[in-house]
């Protein structure tokens, strides 16, 4: 297994997309010296976007929360979520009614759609239960577990709707120890429980790589082949952006340590184009 | 298909098990006149037991709750349950220290065993985890989804123990047109954040009929072809029993409706000797 | 349920996608009257494109295989197969050396790539093993069974390459009667049998219809609103047509038969938009 | 990690149950040594049995090939194989007709029952089909897979019967560095295909263990606390050992190495009572 410095990486490519967590920030916040890599890009001409498994904030909210870390590279139009590409779902292909939702009201806010009601699925019942035209899972915070879990599994046996998960992940790292089950993970829980798979919007689906190389595209000339996916997790990262054409460079600050990545990628068969330590760049 | 009358399939048995959910009661209570098909049995000199997939409660409780509804004929003695084997389990496997559990207070009493704590998994923190063997996931109620659920979820990343589950189901009736999610959902929903397979006590595994078979074996001398499984569900009661090498019948009052029963036995490919409406004996 | 006539629905739409088999083809030939819809749709001034799993011939050879029974409305440019992503991933990730596939050598053919070695499986042994950089599946004929599956269970063991799979389907209709197991089908086995799974291109997965969105966007100016899926199979026709964003109709002439559609909408979730008997025309 | 020697942890137990294939001996041969090991039980009066999931050939077949290897202590009454239990299935379930199998004709000889035809897949066609009442996948070798795998799907699909599979066994190895799909295998695969579960007996089911616990209750008084289970494989030896309330030995010279035990025991919640290098015994 072959450790390349990321700045080396870097001349073969005209843009660079970075994943958040694991990437750019963990649990504990920004990566130290995390805004050299973007200075850097920037100094050299080069673009980025950030491409992310989120669905519990606008893009506007999470450019934000990297602002308030001192992080102000990272502006609303460089984020391509996984929120975005549901929010286009509920405008292409929800017709009115009620959009029911677990997470926090927060998580709904920008979702909202012409002629669409964001409800919690706690507030829906017999009265309304007849309008609701599809489901959404944003967030694992907001709601009562016990009640509305219970509730969203009888509301799927009584309405046939989509159910959209817009998060592939199962959990997240709370701490160095420990995990919290992401809404992904929710979801694959209601998905063993009714025997259905939902509509999962996210890497490694190619659909949000497909949302930035449309941008990407309108602003220059340019091909897959200069695009580099930068991510900690091979099964969503490097899956995705190896599906969609792209190179890929794994970095270990996050999911993936450096003493099991190679493990992982012999078990899995997903092998990043190039391995670096992190994505940060000593100036 | 073809719907056999209960009465006329007995005279070949010298023993009937039957389970307890969706055929000798449902969500509403106990089948009227199913007290009729016990005082039947013990007119014409056959033996019976319940074979239940019930964790949440002692075989003595269980028996008290048919008390209650007015159904005499089932005593403690008569009842083999999922627990039971969860208590053998923990008797012969478990050295000491303690074993966490998901569930009700009430449900964790009749595990007790010697020199065995059992504490609820809110109360497992970095004091006791060290002292944590095992883990039994009981009922659905009696504890914090969110908080103890996540907690479930971090024990078992920090603890290398067996975590099992006394029920198969992933959900059960609680009226006519709502279900609720089981504490086998709740494990189904946990195995797949984790990656991993809990220990599973109860039908279609063959432990519970081996118990019940042996119960048997000591009282009379007796075949497996002199035994009669009755279920409503194919996957637990009829696979359970086909696999044993009972004869199975199929009764129409729970999980199974007359109008999908061909279907299900068509798909799953688990076929009941008999088909029967209900197990209720007309006097 | 509402069945709609199929000729209703077009005056919406400035495109058509078609899935082929079961909506173009069955396995007894044409479905009688199809040409009739591609000489309306001509008429009308409306695009269309064939968007199918099919990675067994070039898109030259499936639609010679169209003109051979007398439809020559499709024409190799009007076809958007999953072989063609397949040849694209070649292309861009497969840095040289061998690429070793299960099918017949016709379907490698078409995939071959500058500096590319196209070899069957059984072609691969000791000395040229380390030479192999990717996997792909293409067709369910060509090769022994026994002999080339378990060669390729070791050949993933041994080799740490991405192994691609361009069928989503696990079968394919033979007769009224008998399916034959695809080479999707083959895919899932050996998933199932090394616990990792494969990259998948064909619907229900975006990139085909990316594909195809593409190619109409450099014709015209249109939107998602203005195109119509048009498949027989919910898994994947209709959920990768309703996940993309398109509006969908669904067929009754090929995998979902009139009396089974509404049993599997409502277990899948997965609803088309419009529901026809047939996408043929009357003129 | 403690490795305790095999010799020290026998005196605890009145019997003790081995695994044969990484215990007794591998794609090599015997384990050089082994026959000291049931020397040394005779010696001490201590009972044993081969407890294996090995439906190819009868107890006979199985003494004999240990016999031919020069390990004469394996008796054919010493054995418990999984084609046992598949034999006792037939003989209370199959009630007459045609029981269709894929595998040698050697491995379907010694299921055959009073008025049971054992018949290969091959040998099912219209004429016959009607009267087939049970699949049993006995052997990976004996047919050709493309006809008979794709056969045997059309034939599950036709006729409502069980299919029994006597080995939970994905692969098995071949040489030092290559596996062979075993018929465990080859049924996920159409497992898969069809979605579906078969019927499976061997470990880590109940039932063998409970056929072997049988055996010895009728020679002397034993409880579940004095037989150990030693095994290689955590999902099936040590997994329905401990299930079934045994002690079990983890021996490090088959399907688990000593460099990936921990991990694996850590990954799977599968833990066993013991470590050891090898049930070899030096005297």
């Amino acid at each position: 297994m072959q450790i390349e410095s990321f700045k080396s990486l870097l001349p073969k490519y005209k843009c660079i997309f970075f994943d958040a967590f694991g990437v750019l920030k963990t649990y504990n916040g920004l990566l130290p010296g995390i805004e050299n890599t973007f200075d850097y890009l920037k100094a050299q001409g080069q673009d980025y976007y950030i491409v992310t498994n989120d669905a519990s904030r606008s893009p506007e909210q999470l450019a934000d929360s990297y602002h308030k870390l001192g992080l102000f590279s990272i502006t609303a139009d460089k984020i391509i979520s996984s929120g975005m590409i549901t929010k286009e779902y509920i405008d292409l292909k929800v017709d009115g009614g009620i959009v029911a939702y677990l997470g926090t009201a927060n998580s709904a806010n920008y979702l909202v759609s012409d002629g669409i009601k964001m409800l919690p699925v706690s507030a829906i019942d017999d009265s309304n239960i007849g309008e609701v035209n599809a489901l959404v899972l944003l967030d694992d915070e907001g709601f009562n577990w016990f009640h509305d879990l219970n509730k969203t599994v009888n509301l799927l046996r009584k309405r046939t709707i989509p159910a959209i998960v817009a998060n592939t992940d199962n959990t997240y790292p709370l701490t160095k120890t420990d995990v919290a089950i992401a809404i992904g993970g929710v979801a694959t829980m209601i998905e063993s429980i009714l025997g259905r798979r939902f509509i999962r919007f996210g890497k490694p689906d190619s659909q949000m790589f497909m949302f930035a190389y449309d941008m990407l595209r309108q602003k220059m000339e340019i091909s897959k082949r200069e695009i580099l996916m930068v991510g900690d997790t091979l099964h969503t990262d490097i899956l995705g952006g190896n599906k969609f054409g792209l190179d890929t460079a794994l970095v270990l600050t996050g999911n993936t340590r450096i003493d099991d990545a190679e493990t992982k990628i012999k078990s899995t068969g997903i092998v990043p184009t190039h391995i670096c330590e992190s994505a940060v760049i000593e100036l």
